[in-house]
Formats: structure tokens, sequence, C-alpha cells
């Protein structure tokens, strides 16, 4: 096999076979291909697109380019969920202790925040003591204990991804739909759950900005999991504005703790059940999407979700005590943003309020930048409420930095119109 | 400036401006841009293509990455001609000296063969002593003494063409009109003539397979060459058959020496005087089409072209006892091939009787490879001849190699028919 024929093969428009896409994952992941034909390779890819058969080839071939997790010593069936990131995104925080409460095995490994988005794992990493990595036999040990765990990514998982998307990021190869697709699945697929319900955001804050494109990718990565054996599902859910009202590390967790109290704001609430619904009757735990939801919501109010929480932390060696006391999380500066005009708020940009979380330190712009975990933005009003001038729009929680950047770009966010706007939080279910 | 702006915009079909592509060739050129960036905007470019001004930025950017050469030194008009290169293409060894003859300045640089095509200079080569390589005073002076010199490329030519083919050529980008025009118009326009004409060859033998392409090409190298202030015109010839009968190195420079005393095959002549006419008007030496072949029939037939052959050879350090006792130039070993079948000829693949030349030793697969100078093809038949069963098809000259194989490609490139056949050979004119 000749790397210089899979690349004329793909500009050409035809599919290529299992074993040309094994031939150049495996050879790629060697250093026997150069960055050079792999980057014509992806750019005819750019342009060709990949038929469901080839993005399923190329994310398992991605996937055994490293280690997966084996975790067939937990009974029962390990659920798992993925965001493909957004804005104020704290379901894991919220679902992983709600299913696991509800008997679930979540054996979650998580990422970190880049760009807009804020990471799980840097989330939990503002809990003092909460330690994020774990040696495997520990990480199954504990599901298998006390049926949730919630690490970093530990070993090599997907070497190949890791060099393909370094490549396709200075190629202007990233926004590839069947490559997103098989660097995201390769990943799931290598962390060994059995079912997995996958949270595609659309819209402004998103890295999918049209429901066109979103139902693509989430259609392409439930036929290459089912493809690979799993049982895979997706939900297309709103990114026109952040999810819940707080934005940020801390604030986050904050959040997180209060919807496990039955406190959570509704949109985050109605996100979490859809996932939990389907990955609840995915493990068999319910019969019904009605059931699912009667179980979730009473763990929500009779407080057993949110033990499970202390549970999770008290196991990774965080302090429970900011939990119990979860003020303790945030920074003690505040500074709040008033509003300018009086109306209702009909659209709020999810992408610049990110962006201004981002200044006040909650974010990285590079993978190297270091973050402020107590920091970020608290939303006192969401699309549809109406604000008069010098209502309190936001509270910042903040340092020393970025705050006039920061309410400029929040402000500028914010779009204030005569008309009381609603928006549809689950755009549609795929499996 | 940045090079993923550059990739981006191209991906997405939109026109580069002259600073963005001097950029990109500057940088590269220099090493500052990886290999990896510029295959991905190959590729895109691929797809995309690229408008005639943008391949005459990239040409002009190509050609000020390395040396062109200043021929103001040199009275007159100065003329050269490029081939796209074909089977049997001994034009230049004909026309240089042809239009020396009738006063135009002929200041050739020419290249070495590669695949099934020749080059001039490996045919050069084939009359021992002749010197290819001359500093630029002496090719000057050679140019202003006697009217022409033909050497090989001297200096550091086009260099980020080299690295663009090079890279090209292992990204499957070959074969992209805007690429290859600019490549070759990169190189043309550091010549330094002032009058160009552009041989495009068309047909099985040729790059361009079909007439559609070879005019897309034609036109883009057209437009390039006066977009960039000289005076550029094309000419489509077929390469469905051939270029007259001999094949090989020091084949094609008897075939030549034969059409300079007014014994060369019709189709040879009629590219030959085809593309003279045009530069003897460029160069105002004649007012019409037929004066100018007026004067080159002349210059034929009375010996003066072939003078200027023989004082071109001397000039260059070459044996012209071997030009005047031509027979001395081939190899003694000689095969004759002969017919199988009765009818008229109606097909020879030019592409595979080069194919079977090169396995006889006269071209090289790689840049590496040696040839043999004196081995090659006289076809005795061309396409519309009539042929009996064991007629000779062709001699071959050879050495030692190849011969069963260059018998078997020949036989299969032949096809013999009922009907007798006859092929257009000058298609179109473009200026």
């Amino acid at each position: 096999m000749h790397i210089i024929d899979i690349i004329t093969k793909k500009r050409d428009g035809y599919e290529l076979s299992k074993e040309e896409i094994e031939y150049l994952i495996q050879s790629y992941t060697k250093g026997n291909i150069p960055d050079y034909q792999i980057s014509a390779f992806l750019m005819a890819t750019y342009f060709n697109q990949m038929t469901e058969q080839e993005a399923t080839h190329l994310a398992l071939a991605m996937r055994d380019s490293g280690d997966s997790i084996d975790l067939s010593a937990i009974k029962g069936i390990k659920v798992d969920k993925h965001s493909t990131g957004g804005v104020g995104d704290k379901v894991t925080l919220v679902l992983g202790p709600l299913l696991a409460a509800l008997g679930a095995k979540v054996a979650k490994m998580s990422g970190r925040g880049l760009g807009h988005t804020g990471g799980t794992i840097d989330k939990l990493e503002s809990i003092p003591g909460y330690q994020v990595e774990l040696s495997v036999q520990d990480f199954i040990k504990q599901v298998q204990d006390i049926g949730i765990a919630v690490v970093g990514q530990s070993g090599d998982v997907a070497p190949a991804d890791k060099k393909f998307y370094a490549l396709r990021d200075v190629t202007a190869t990233v926004d590839c739909i069947p490559l997103i697709a098989s660097s995201i699945m390769s990943k799931k697929l290598a962390s060994g759950a059995d079912a997995i319900c996958l949270d595609v955001k659309v819209g402004h804050g998103a890295f999918m900005k049209t429901e066109e494109e979103a139902v693509q990718l989430a259609e392409l990565m439930v036929s290459i999991g089912q493809l690979a054996g799993k049982k895979v599902t997706a939900i297309l859910t709103g990114m026109d504005e952040p999810l819940g009202h707080k934005i940020g590390n801390a604030l986050e967790v904050y959040e997180a703790i209060e919807t496990l109290q039955g406190q959570g704001p509704d949109d985050l609430v109605e996100v979490t059940l859809a996932i939990g619904s389907q990955l609840l009757m995915d493990a068999n735990l319910a019969k019904s999407d009605k059931e699912a939801r009667e179980m979730m919501n009473k763990a929500l109010n009779d407080g057993s979700a949110y033990d499970k929480f202390i549970e999770l932390v008290a196991a990774q060696g965080g302090d429970i005590e900011v939990i119990k006391h979860k003020e303790k999380l945030l920074s003690d500066n505040k500074v709040e943003v008033l509003s300018q005009e009086e109306g209702y708020i009909t659209e709020m940009n999810a992408l610049d309020i990110g962006k201004a979380a981002m200044r006040l330190g909650a974010g990285r712009e590079t993978k190297e930048d270091k973050i402020l975990l107590d920091v970020g933005i608290d939303l006192h009003k969401k699309i549809g409420d109406f604000v008069k001038k010098g209502d309190v729009l936001a509270t910042f929680y903040v340092q020393d930095k970025g705050i006039e950047e920061a309410k400029t770009l929040l402000l500028d966010a914010i779009t204030i119109g005569n008309q009381k706007k609603s928006i549809t939080l689950i755009k549609r279910k795929i499996s």
C-alpha cells in the first residue's frame, strides 16, 4: 500500500477501505508517513468527506493506536456521556452522581477546558484536594465501591488522534464533520463504556453553529458507535445562551451542588434529565422515559444524588467541607454588571459570554495557560427575562484581571428587545 | 499575515492577494512555513483552483525566489519556446538553429528528460564533447556571436518551484492546471526571453490527455505571460503518436539533422514551422505567416539552418564529425519489430512507445537513473500507413536491456484496423 495512492483515492472521491485507513493511521502513528502527506489527505477529506464506514474505520484505527480501558471487571452496564463543548455546561457534575445514586456505573474520564468552553476536570480541581489522577486499578475499584469515579484521561489514549488533531489545527482542517466525529469517537470508544449518550451542542456558543451540521455530526457519531458495537445515542441541545446561570470553574461546581440539592436552574435540569433518561434506559435501570424521570427527580429531591456527590469528592480526596459550605468556593471580590436598557432579553451570545469569563481568568487560550478557579460569571437574567435599566444582569466573581474587557463583552453579548422570546433547548434525539 | 488564514481563504474559495501569495512563497522558500501547511494549501488549490491573477502572482513570486537571467546585453528580440513534453519531440533541436539562421536570438535553457518524455539537454549530450554547462557570460557571448546557445539550466532558477514541485509529487497535487501553469511560467519568465511560444502537447503521450484541459493550461500560461509583460503565445499540438519517426537521444539528434537538411518527416516539420512562424513574427523578422514559412523553408533547403547547427555544436565543444556522419551517433545493435497483422495503423499510443524507449535505456524513471544515449526506436510506420504481416514496424537501436519488454509495449501500443485514419496535428493557436 502507498500513501500517495490513498491520498489520490480520497482526492478523487472514492471510498477508502478498512485496510487503507488502518495502514494510514498505523504508519502515521509510527512516524512512517510524514505530516505533509497526512495534511494533504486531511484537506482532501475536508473536500470529499467520508462515508459512515470510513469514519468508523478511522475512529477504530485511532482508538487502536493507543490504550483502551478495560472496564469488564465492573459489573453491570457502564454508562458515559460526552458534550461537544459549551458555555456553563456542568451536566457531568450533576448527572454522574445522579446516575450513580440510581445504580448506574459511571467510570468517567473527562478533559480540560480550552478556549471559551470549560472542562470537567478543571471544575473538579476547584474543590481543594480533589485528585483528578487515579491509577486504572484505583479508578476501577472506586467505581466498584461507590459506583462513580471522575478522572482526567490517563494512559496513552488515541495518540493517532492527538497527532491528527495537532495537524488539523494548523492546516485549516478542523471544521470537517467526519474528522470531528472520528476524533471524538476514537476517545469515547477507548473509554470502555457500554452505553454512551452524546450531548451535541448547537448554536452561537457551540462548535456546530447550525442545527443541520449538528445533526450530521450527531448521526455520524451514533453510526460510528453502533458500527463499533456500542449503544450510542445523541441529543441535540441548544447553546444559544449559556447553560444554567453560572460560568467559571468553582461557580459551576456551586451550581451543580445547587442542582444536586434540587435547586437547579430549569435548563440545566432539563438537559441533565434528557441525557440521564436515555442512559438509565440503556442501562436497563428504567423501563421508560417517564419512570427514569421520576427516579431522577426523586434522587435530586431526597438528597441521594447530593450524597453521592459528597461520596465521590471524599473518595477522590476532595474537601467536603467546601461542598457543604459552597460559598467558600468563590472569590470574595464581586462586580455587578447593570443593564443599560429596558426590555426583554432576546439574545445572549454564549460564545462571547464564554470569552468574557475567559478574560476574567476562568478559561485558557492555549493549553499552557494557567486558569483562576474561583472567578467567573453569575448571570441573573437569561433569554426571555424582562430587565429594567439599572437591574443587575450579572455578578462577576473576579481577581484582578480582565474586568472591563469582560464587562464590554458581556454587555455586547446581550440583546434587549421589545418582545419576549423563548428558545427550544432539547432540539432532537438521535438513536 | 498568517499561513493558516491563507490556507483557509483558499479552502473557502476566495481569491488570494498578491501580498498573500508572495508571503507564502517567500516564507516557504526561507523555510519559515513547514511542508505540512503548504501541502494542505496545495490540496485546497487542487479543489478550488486559482484565478489568472493568482496564478500570475504565484509564477512571479516563484520566479523571484531565485535567479533570473538578464539577456539585455543581447541586441534584438530574444525568442524562446517550451514544450510541455512529448515523445519524439526534437523541435528545439531543429527550430533553434533554424531561427538563429534567420537572425533571431536564441538563448535557450533546456531541461533533462524524465519518465517517457525526453529532454533536449540529454539529446545534445549524445554528441561527444557537447558542453551543456556554460557560465552566464559565455552563454550571452555565444548568443551575441552566433545567435544561439543551448544549455542546461544554470544558477538557482525558481527554487520555490523546485520545493513546490517536490511536495506536489508526493501529495497527489501534480495534476492541477494553475499549479502546472505557474510552475512552467516561473521558469520561463526567469529565462529572460522577450517572446515565448509554448507548445502544449495533447493526447495519450502528453501530460494533458484532453484538448479541453490543454486549452485551459495554454490559455492560463498565455495570460500569465502577458500579465507579466511578455509576448507569450501557445500552440496546441497532437501527441496521439510520437513526433517524427525517431525516439531516443542520439536518434532524435539524427532526425533533427535530417530535418535541418530538408529531409525531415512531415509532422516534425509542421510543428517546427508553426512555432517558428509565430516567433519570427514576434521578433519582427517576418511580417506574415506566409513570409515566415517561406524564409524557413528556404533555410532548411539551402543548408543555412544546418550550418547554424554545426556552428552551435562547434561553439559548445561538440564533435562536428559525428554530425556530418550521423550514423556514428547510433548503437550498432539493431532489432527489427515486425507486424503481426495486416491493415491500416489507426492508433499509436505515444505514452507506451515512450515507455518502450525507456525500457531500452533511452529514458530515466527517477532523476538519478543513468540513460543510454545511443538506444531508441525508429518507427517505420505511423498512423494512416498500411502494413502487411511481416513488414518492419520499427527498428530498435539497443544495448543489452529491455528488448523483449519494449517489443511487447510497442506491439501493444499499435492498433491496426481496416480504415485509413488521419489525425490533426496543429489543433489550435492561442495568443
